[in-house]
């Protein structure tokens, strides 16, 4: 193969020669050599997974999902949950693409009462006050030892929408008492209509641009792609308003959408725990990039542009 | 057409009733009402349209690039405009794509001696000081009207990295009298190997994901795409490392990339003036969105999470 101009890299430092300045691991470095005790196990049914219609070249098309943990969007992912056991996405299809936005997937003819496809029995209405979870003593946030406010103590300096930290394996925001989990590319949300609508989990979107964080705190964000965006991400954008596809023709079919618990074969993923000595080390080289290529480090980083290592557990 | 379920909006608020609250502007709406002295042209001098090979189904794809404006990364600059009117991308190819990072494009045998495309005479062997720009006394900086610090001024609180603002029509990071052009989405950069190379300006990126801020000060940005990003960030990802492209068909051929002076029949374009009240008006609303679809403003927001508003003059 021919040698590639690589313009920046995640190429291991040079060997460590007497007169060298020392050598810098890159974060991929970090997370790589982190001790198995720093990676959590992601339970298979806490995993969505979908198959789109395969691509063109006749290559599977396979998106996996890390639903959020309580305390965070219980409402919409129990929906979620229900609707995945009932195999109500299948034949469904990916009906929106927007450039540095969004992939949106659910059923093209949610809108039309005559056409749209029955919901299950049961779903939960979930109101607005569950965009966020509050810190107060009589919450139980406050009370179970993995859920401490201080494990969500590795706070960001200088965030531009208030405070910025890693908990529970996820990017989250707070301000004022609440925290809430974060829109960063790959998170995963709850489309709806105008307020006071949430959404019910059927239709789901996910971010493949710059972090949209004014959509914090407005809608549900119920988990992130964890292998596969770029399934949805290098699709053909829409041409309607809002990057709707315009025609069926354009709308990419999915196959099937499944718990991970119901999916034979289905690999163990893990993420590097954000409480965990090499997380932090790992956030701290994200910030301030030392390894060969970088001649300045930032000296900061913003809450997603650190994203939590997640991997096929060996 | 079917009525479209639509997760989050550029709709218009609704009309204004008495016992109604204010109705918001959103922030498109904002820049779209702006007075034409709001403003400023681009010159077609200023512009590269780069024509990819057309889409599997014979549509066109053109990117159509703004070249940045002095004081930044001139030397490079004027290497890209000595590359561009000798038409030395023509016929080379997008090589790499990477999921949510960037797009790449140059001369894929431009590591093998043998085989590469010659440069053409003359090209600055640019040093990384350039890189960034040094706000002291003696620099023209102070000197111009239109480079007044005064008009670097509309800075963004808590920015991760140090500062953020706009000026000159662009998004901007500072930090101990230095100021440099940040990596939002959209921007274009200069591939290089390791320091201290920084490139010709004949490898060329983009940045199609969260913006890797990390970037700035270790690689020259030369400019934004305006129109067509989509034909790069929905490309296939690479399979190679980085997202190399790992054979020759499935690179992206470059028809042609040319300076917008020498393309007949090239639309105008336009950018809403980074020190008009207009621009003021609607980073404050993309920092506090209050049209109708937003339950709970912001508070703030990150430059990159307000890009400049560029369109086709009227």
């Amino acid at each position: 193969m021919r040698k590639a101009l690589i313009p920046f890299t995640l190429l291991a430092a040079a060997p460590l020669l007497a007169q060298d300045k020392p050598a810098y691991p890159a974060p991929s470095e970090i997370a790589a050599a982190a001790p198995k005790a720093n990676w959590t196990a992601i339970a298979a049914s806490d995993l969505l997974v979908m198959d789109l219609a395969p691509a063109a070249n006749g290559k599977p098309r396979r998106v996996v999902i890390q639903l959020m943990p309580p305390p965070f969007s219980q409402g919409w992912i129990g929906n979620i949950r229900k609707l995945a056991a009932a195999h109500w996405w299948d034949g469904l299809a990916v009906t929106r693409v927007q450039d540095n936005y969004v992939a949106q997937w659910g059923d093209p003819d949610g809108e039309d009462k005559a056409r749209a496809r029955k919901l299950p029995d049961g779903l939960a209405v979930v109101p607005e006050s569950e965009f966020v979870e509050r810190l107060t003593p009589i919450k139980p946030i406050k009370r179970s030892r993995s859920r401490k406010p201080e494990h969500l103590s590795r706070r960001l300096a200088n965030d531009p929408y208030g405070h910025a930290f890693f908990g529970l394996g996820w990017p989250l925001g707070g301000k004022d008492f609440e925290m809430w989990p974060v829109h960063c590319y790959g998170m995963v949300g709850v489309g709806r209509n105008m307020s006071p609508d949430t959404g019910s989990g059927a239709e789901l979107y996910t971010v493949i641009g710059h972090a949209p964080r004014h959509l914090d705190r407005n809608i549900a964000l119920v988990g992130r792609v964890i292998e596969g965006i770029e399934h949805l991400s290098s699709l053909p954008r829409g041409t309607g308003p809002l990057g709707i596809y315009e025609s069926r023709a354009e709308q990419v079919p999915i196959q099937s959408l499944r718990l991970g618990s119901e999916v034979p074969g289905l690999p163990a993923y893990e993420y590097l725990s954000t409480e965990s000595e090499s997380f932090a080390k790992y956030a701290d080289a994200r910030a301030n990039r030392r390894d060969a290529f970088f001649i300045r480090p930032a000296g900061g980083a913003d809450i997603c542009n650190i994203p939590v290592p997640v991997r096929r557990a060996k």
